[in-house]
């Protein structure tokens, strides 16, 4: 294939929306879960992201992006107000209504009754779980870190619950997304199935890496 | 599938690999990108990342979280001193040899030599490419943010080049990783292909979303 080149100089003078999706899109793959909250007064919402990052196991962090100027804003100012939300895989079954959830819903309404999504709650968890993701987590709010470089925030919460189909799990604490019918997404809109090409072994300096299964 | 639950307190119980492997295998599929640098004295360094995140588009900056007390230590000390970096997608052709640069070879030691991946240099751009990666970006360090709860540092850059082929950008600006053939991973050792779904129409809030294609 002939390779194509664009410098920084190109990228910014692109037309906007076309520099949003191609820069959005050359990240690679990731992950998909729906952020689900309560504002104060007991008003629930929900927002599709795909910026969740793993930052720790012991304990156990997470973090994703916000934009303060987008959809996000609910999602942002809840977490705020209230610490707790919860996040939800993506899966085939639920896509569709993820992706309706980035619509600009007003704050009034919520993007579970727009969407058809059933609210779920659990262990006297304060925020709404999304009832058929297969792997759900409720998160304590942590920390907020400003980027200032661009006024986009890093939100870190700690995992309190964790919710898995058991037949996921294996011998060695590793989740079988594929199993769980979670999905991954590229750019804006794009959504893509797995399939494992291979888990390899522990990489070790004067040894060949070897596909195990 | 019969549901299982875990909270905080069974994770913080778990045995400290068995813990590792499912933390990590819980956010999601992750993009999966080898990271080239230099270091003051042409020494080159290659290591694997699944963490890279979108930013934002306008200026274009792409962010990745640094363990300072893993391999990605001689990545975090080239990027601070040199300033620049490579970020190349992983494809199905070098995974294996991607996944292999994560052994603790010695500063000593450069990955491409280790496991076999050709640099390549280009516009005069100080860091290493990966030749046979299909999607290269040249960045320019912007920003560290370190992340007090437990040590992780966030790398902020600035793409200052971008290479891929020419095949793979659509009329709207959206980059085919699929044609590209990048892949996904997930936890710690897990690598997957994708497959399309779909990419769905722009959601707004009165209109049921679309498949496009």
């Amino acid at each position: 294939m002939g390779q194509a080149y664009f410098n920084l100089e190109t990228v910014l003078g692109l037309e906007q929306r076309y520099r949003a999706t191609l820069i959005n899109s050359i990240t690679g793959f990731k992950s998909l879960c729906l952020i689900g909250t309560k504002d104060l007064n007991g008003q629930s919402n929900l927002a599709v992201f795909s910026s969740l990052i793993h930052l720790g196991s012991n304990p156990p962090y997470l973090g994703f992006i916000v934009r303060p100027d987008s959809v996000d804003r609910h999602t942002l100012e809840n977490i705020l107000t209230t610490k707790y939300y919860t996040i939800n895989h993506v899966n085939e079954e639920n896509y569709l209504q993820a992706h309706q959830t980035s619509a600009r819903y007003p704050k009034s309404i919520s993007e579970f009754e727009a969407t058809g999504l059933i609210e779920s709650y659990k262990s006297d968890f304060p925020a709404p779980y999304v009832a058929n993701s297969q792997i759900q987590m409720g998160l304590e709010f942590k920390e907020r870190m400003d980027i200032k470089l661009n006024g986009t925030i890093l939100i870190i919460g700690i995992i309190q619950h964790l919710y898995f189909p058991e037949a996921c799990i294996k011998a060695d604490g590793f989740m079988d997304l594929e199993l769980a019918n979670t999905i991954t997404c590229s750019g804006l809109d794009s959504y893509h199935q797995t399939k494992r090409i291979g888990r390899l072994s522990y990489a070790k300096p004067d040894q060949p890496v070897k596909i195990l299964l």
